[in-house]
């Protein structure tokens, strides 16, 4: 692959260990992987050129939880208790054409790498459809972002649900891991390593402690992580507690699920003793404060986690529940959502927030050559431009990165090294073409499902 | 002034009292007044036309309480403890020159209008600079915005500054208020009505409780409105009890202060009494919630307010403690915030939030003819471009307006007939120019005042 450089960089927040800040700087890449970054020009030309004046380049943001064929019913769940959420999310995505799910994956991935997001971990085949681990794939490899694919295992119905009654055991952990390793044998490390997969047990009730146990061996078998939803509402963790005597996080220490291969998403209703458990084995937390204030299920204690040692990183989740994709917004209301809490202006600082948002959670996700700007890293790159009224004065652009950029401030992003936005535009495909036809299947599908919508 | 037509747009959001939502609708300007807006076109031709075609149009967003030269500080006293922010800030401010304040304030319109906001409501004269109420009128001037500009008074000095030991006072309210009657009979209604002028006391403790009254007095003589600063921080509320024994609110209350023409500001660390006095009297409660987050000062109780029947209306407060001028920002935390802090998903619908930002803001300002789209208002409007990634699918578009917009989806902007946004371009002058000059003065300004910043 012939050379990329993006020279003349105003400001290169490298996100490495010693965080460094190099100004008037350029990044060279080859063969997808970073050869040099410093102050200056390297002495090697480039088959291609990105000028980077007026710009910050940074680390392509890592999403760390997600639901990606969502988009397929944002806007359609807003506003109603999760009990109804569940329901309809249910009824709406047994509904899903195999070709709108496709469509719905497209969309979301479009939607995070314009807003500079160049890694998700996605929760992958729920509500049943395994297919969505496939669709998925072709996605990843259609839009060019690099993603993690954790493969949904359910071995538990809790919510009656159509033909099957509540309380049904539905799949066996045996076969559920089974299933899982399919996947992973068949996806893990796909398109050039972009493509990775994780074992991902939907977290109790809908996965047993059987499961949850056998997930997180089978993963380490196998090398690779888990993934699971953890202490989100508040119904989860009183069933936990009715039927085990512990909570979520205790229940998990109990069947060895926790460790730094183990991510838990949301962890919304855990105690101060949990922090200490979760910090204790390392077990990264993928904190999506949107979607947790916009289900009603609470504020985590972030800052306790923290203070223990533990690792935060950040997520999105599925646009039925945020519903942005934008990993800017997470950044931002991450930050001040513990220093309204905790009535303390000085916690959660800008410069860690965008840690957790790069270096953090590319250790979260054990992909150690992404989340920092350094040779020998992917070349997963963003570009920002500062020449916005919003991004003004020109110091402390760290704190403008969190607090005041959005996605449309990304002009260019780069993922293992090919330019995948440029100046604004989606290249891998027809950006218009690809919406408008979305738009119509959509009108097609909501006259078949017939849900009320404004 | 020749007609402007806005015609086939998507959809309307008139806001209007029955919440009409129009389809393939146009709106026809006269004079700076809507003449017509329905479906289809009117009959009437106008000199100019903007197209509609996938837009949605919407009343321009009303900011509520602002401040309008914070831009200049913007990141520099962010993650700092607010008895730190406060002395940091009154450093800084007093540093800066009448042409730097006048381009501070020039940038924040700016910002906001490209934003989509029409209307501020700007606090305007603190720091003891008076010259800054003169420097906004010219600023409103140049930019095109409507704005209200409560002017400040403060008789009493609570922390020690420089030359001005603690506990000091240092103006009467008979003075403060001659000042504010002054500015209010030099600059209300001026523009063509398009700037109108508050009495603006800071509020407790900067404000002493005869200046609150003189003030509240005084604004209904003129037949005008007061803003202040109320409950913001816990330090206030703590030394309201201790001095009078009583809530900040309840002190007001017996003032004189509340009533539908005194919009308060904040009332983070309000007690459910409190807020059933506020809503008794109609005060509007101008909420911020990116400032009071931000600052570490908490989350007031908003829905008790909207339960027990108060009007709540929206503020994005001052780039040093928000710091985006963005209202999307603010519609989004609004909801999201007191949905997780109630754990109900269904409050502060999406609906409400926008009212909240149009209708409402307009009857708190007690500006009558703003805030929806209708025969006879002011033609303050503003068009948002659907063709984006996170707009989609097209249903339930108030939801996405609330949830996933952002200030960058606006692409026109139309202040009291007058174009100055226009395809996100910002008409009324050289903005790339102007960011520049502002640049190379902060440098200067950074320079003089040796402010650490990183």
């Amino acid at each position: 692959m012939p050379g990329l450089l993006v020279r003349d960089v105003d400001v290169v927040l490298t996100m490495d260990e010693a965080s460094r800040v190099l100004r008037n700087a350029s990044i060279l890449v080859e063969d997808g992987v970073i050869t040099w970054v410093g102050e200056g020009r390297p002495k090697e030309a480039a088959d291609r050129v990105v000028e980077g004046r007026r710009m910050v380049a940074l680390p392509g943001l890592i999403d760390t939880h997600t639901h990606l064929s969502q988009t397929i019913q944002r806007g359609l769940v807003d506003d109603v208790p999760l009990m109804k959420w569940m329901r309809v999310m249910a009824e709406l995505s047994g509904r899903v054409s195999e070709e709108l799910c496709y469509m719905g994956i497209l969309l979301c991935l479009l939607e995070k790498l314009k807003n500079g997001i160049t890694t998700t971990l996605a929760m992958a085949g729920e509500y049943g459809r395994f297919d969505e681990v496939e669709l998925a794939a072709k996605a990843v490899e259609a839009t060019g972002i690099r993603a993690v694919l954790a493969c949904v295992l359910i071995d538990y119905q809790e919510l009656p649900s159509p033909g099957v009654p509540a309380g049904s055991r539905i799949s066996s952990p045996e076969e559920e891991v089974r299933k899982a390793e399919e996947w992973y044998r068949r996806f893990d490390g796909g398109l050039g390593g972009r493509l990775r997969v994780f074992l991902g047990p939907q977290g109790f009730p809908a996965s047993s402690p059987e499961l949850l146990r056998e997930a997180a061996y089978k993963a380490r078998e196998l090398g690779t992580r888990v993934h699971a939803h953890v202490a989100e509402a508040e119904v989860s963790q009183i069933l936990c507690r009715r039927r085990y005597g512990k909570s979520e996080v205790e229940m998990l220490e109990d069947v060895g699920f926790l460790g730094e291969d183990s991510i838990l998403a949301h962890c919304v209703q855990i105690s101060g003793d949990d922090a200490k458990i979760i910090a204790k084995y390392g077990s990264p937390v993928a904190h999506c404060p949107s979607s947790n204030l916009k289900l009603g299920n609470g504020i985590p204690p972030i800052h306790t986690l923290l203070k223990e040692g533990g690792t935060v990183t950040l997520g999105v989740d599925g646009a039925a529940s945020n519903n942005a994709q934008d990993l800017f917004y997470e950044m931002r209301l991450a930050s001040l959502l513990q220093k309204g809490v905790c009535r303390n202006p000085s916690i959660l600082p800008a410069e860690k927030v965008l840690e957790m948002a790069t270096r953090d959670a590319a250790q979260a996700l054990g992909i150690r050559d992404i989340g920092s700007l350094k040779p020998g890293h992917r070349a997963d790159i963003i570009l920002i431009d500062r020449r916005a009224p919003h991004l003004i004065p020109h110091q402390r652009i760290t704190s403008h990165l969190v607090y005041n950029a959005r996605g449309s401030d990304v002009r260019t992003v780069i993922v293992d090294g090919r330019l995948i936005v440029h100046e604004g535009r989606f290249l891998p495909f027809d950006e218009q073409g690809f919406l408008e036809k979305f738009e119509e299947m959509m009108t097609q599908y909501l006259g078949e499902t017939r849900v009320r919508h404004g």
